[in-house]
């Protein structure tokens, strides 16, 4: 049921809200009056934030990450090992690498995986820009960390046609058994993986 | 745990996201982050509707409502029975009460309820305007429509003192149990008040 809305004005604002992912009608009228209930500066300065957010924003210029310089904070970092790189998604996977703190070389940001069903190909995406770096020389691994899922595994395997002639060893993050699920709850593709990925115990 | 994001930029866009109700740090990346992938054009329309929200929103000069107008449509349709009020809350409260079609009269939004946690005092909401209103004439019932918790009631309350000297029908909406719902899963108070407030069968 579409609800007529008292004020164009209103309509506008909650349609803003409404066409963000997981926001429906309801939550975003919920958000806009929130916002009405907000002293006049606080609200002019959440919508000039979201003005000029695609100006303010700039991407690293090696990795394609989210970065305020022109080379990121990771790229930049000596301490970093170099010969390594991370293949990712995007920004948010970065943070959960490096949340693990079990990693410490370099990351490349696709920006996306392939996804035909969203009209997302490899030309939309940084690839040509990885086989760029890698043919450059200096990587020794490229381990592909995508989602576990059709897009990221078709993302895998493009990645993987392209870097092969090159030489560089590629790897993929492992699959398996949750870490303090019990076994019980796995599904079966996952914990037949876990079995033929097996490694050996200490 | 709190993320470190890798640019200035984004930890402010994460952060006004972020102060809306119901939104977390995580989805307020994803947000920010699918406005990175919308047009340029598309991000600036967003952020510009609220630059200006608190100037484009109006409120009806007599019931308080958003509306585009000085006098909104509610109150200006002739066609209304003018002499009832219904006092509510805010407009999510006027929508789903018009959605029913139950009702005919007028309003009266009182901006939210008397709540001395959120430091919300009378002098906050509408109840002045309220009284102005009723003691002008013309109005016969005053309907309190206000939601059936402790700071709803007590807006209630402190409403019926202001208005009681007036000699104005007083009514509140009927508590009881939920219509489609068995009985068996009404909690007791509203399952007594359903009880005591019983209405003639035909």
């Amino acid at each position: 049921m579409d609800r007529q809305y008292p004020s164009a004005a209103l309509e506008r604002a909650v349609g803003e809200f409404a066409q963000l992912p997981g926001i429906g009608r309801k939550t975003a009228l919920r958000l806009v009056l929130h916002l009405l209930s907000r002293p006049e500066e606080e609200v002019c300065t959440f919508g000039k934030v979201f003005t000029t957010l695609k100006q303010d924003i700039h991407y690293c210029k090696v990795c394609h990450n989210i970065s305020d310089t022109d080379i990121c904070e990771i790229c930049a970092n000596p301490k970093r090992s170099n010969g390594t790189l991370c293949v990712v998604e995007n920004v948010q996977d970065v943070l959960a690498i490096e949340n693990t703190m079990q990693y410490t070389g370099l990351y490349h940001v696709l920006g996306g995986v392939i996804s035909p069903v969203d009209g997302i190909g490899p030309q939309d995406l940084q690839i040509a820009s990885l086989v760029d770096r890698v043919a450059a020389g200096g990587i020794n691994e490229v381990i592909l960390a995508l989602s576990p899922t059709m897009e990221g595994d078709t993302t895998n395997f493009f990645i993987s046609r392209k870097l092969q002639p090159l030489g560089v060893k590629l790897s993929v993050i492992a699959r398996g058994v949750t870490v303090g699920n019990n076994l019980e709850y796995a599904d079966e593709v996952t914990l037949g993986r876990s079995i033929l990925d097996r490694t050996p115990f200490i």
